[in-house]
């Protein structure tokens, strides 16, 4: 049975401690916490270390923490030749102190502390440095995910930068609807079906073809009445040039 | 029973004629097509004219057409005093003609020809001139949606514009977020999950509560790195753009 240790007592370490409890192909030996009682409610105390030297054998070390702490974190390890992962959508490989075997193991995916996700449908992606480590990965990632990627470190940082945009800008956007329908008193539940079916479209579609409205159209009337309608500065910057954009089909002018 | 005619062929009045058929309380006296082929396969052909002096009696007639096309439409209806409606998201009113009673009959989802939707889930937007019409459209958009609003012109406009925001654009992050994928061979596949998951999130969360990321946290490190990344210029102008607004909470500096 392969051995994973987490280190680590976050939202990503919190839903990965999770997903490994639930199969039988893994054995969860540790998890590391700093604060142990960050994790109490998820496994025995005597499975919860918070001292380095403790630390007992796995097969793989997974480091889930921010990103500014994984090089120190990576350096206190008291062992060496060890395959130790990460999984950061931004860091590079080389954060990973060297005196370790290096790997990642990101899940693209937005977790919330209190909204259990399922795991089969996270995407992850896997990198190492060598097949050995990287077929172990793979092993480990199959037992909690349906969706396995080999991305190395500079399509990483690409599909991080993509993540921002569908994910963080695209959010931004939901508030920017919500806050021009509470100040005309609509209620924001009125749009939620169309976000739902937008998100829906691109499974079989591509965003291309599924491309709609006045920018798309070309329709200049309805753009002026928009244009006119929004008296946030903000608002109608974001407007002006994501409607130049769709009309440039996504490129600058 | 009620009696609905309706004035169209597109993308909208495909859909409305659907889900008038699917029920028992509306009956579908008639569809007007300038090009009776366009709804052949919808109806019999004795239930479709192109001729607007063969208009039967209705209670209601519902125009879906192009915006450009509501004011000639109405004003060539061949009787008066009759509740006419259009299904538009922007047009006022007052584009349609004045010999018959006005209203407004807005289906807000995004339709495509070949996809079907579950009515029942989408928000119609009413709007009528007087209390007894209104209540007449609200039994018609009861017997095909459970999502019924009464919204105003004004309401209307500032709804379009929030749904340009929600669906168009976002729509087109989608399509830059794909882009940058394959410019980096990576499956786009890989974003859907992430894609659903954020959709979803602001069912149960407000999208100010849900929003992440480097922006929110104003991880500055991160995003000079995407910066320095995206060496397209409008997607680098896009990035700077939302991440500025995500900091100041979506104000203008």
């Amino acid at each position: 049975m392969t051995k994973v240790s987490i280190i680590g007592s976050g939202n990503v370490a919190q839903h990965l401690i999770q997903a490994f409890q639930l199969n039988s192909q893994i054995e969860l030996v540790q998890v590391f916490a700093r604060n142990k009682k960050s994790v109490a409610h998820l496994l025995d105390s005597d499975a919860i270390t918070s001292d380095y030297s403790q630390l007992q054998v796995a097969d793989v070390y997974i480091i889930a923490v921010s990103d500014d702490a994984i090089a120190e974190v990576s350096s206190q390890l008291p062992f060496e030749n060890q395959l130790v992962v990460h999984t950061s959508g931004t860091a590079d490989l080389d954060t990973l102190h060297e005196k370790n075997r290096k790997g990642v193991f990101y899940p693209l995916q937005t977790f919330s502390k209190n909204k259990a996700v399922d795991f089969k449908t996270i995407p992850l992606c896997l990198e190492a440095e060598n097949k050995t480590d990287l077929q172990l990965l793979k092993t480990i990632a199959h037992s909690i995910s349906n969706a396995i990627y080999e991305i190395n470190s500079e399509q990483r940082k690409a599909l991080h930068v993509s993540a921002v945009f569908v994910n963080n800008f695209v959010n931004h956007l939901y508030q920017i609807g919500n806050e021009i329908c509470e100040d005309n008193q609509i209620p924001f539940d009125i749009l939620k079906p169309l976000i739902q079916e937008t998100a829906n479209k691109i499974v079989t579609l591509s965003p291309k073809q599924a491309q709609t409205g006045p920018a798309k159209r070309n329709d200049l009337k309805t753009i002026a009445a928009h244009e006119q309608f929004l008296t946030d500065d903000n608002q109608a910057t974001i407007y002006k040039l994501l409607t130049q954009s769709i009309q440039n089909n996504g490129k600058k002018l």
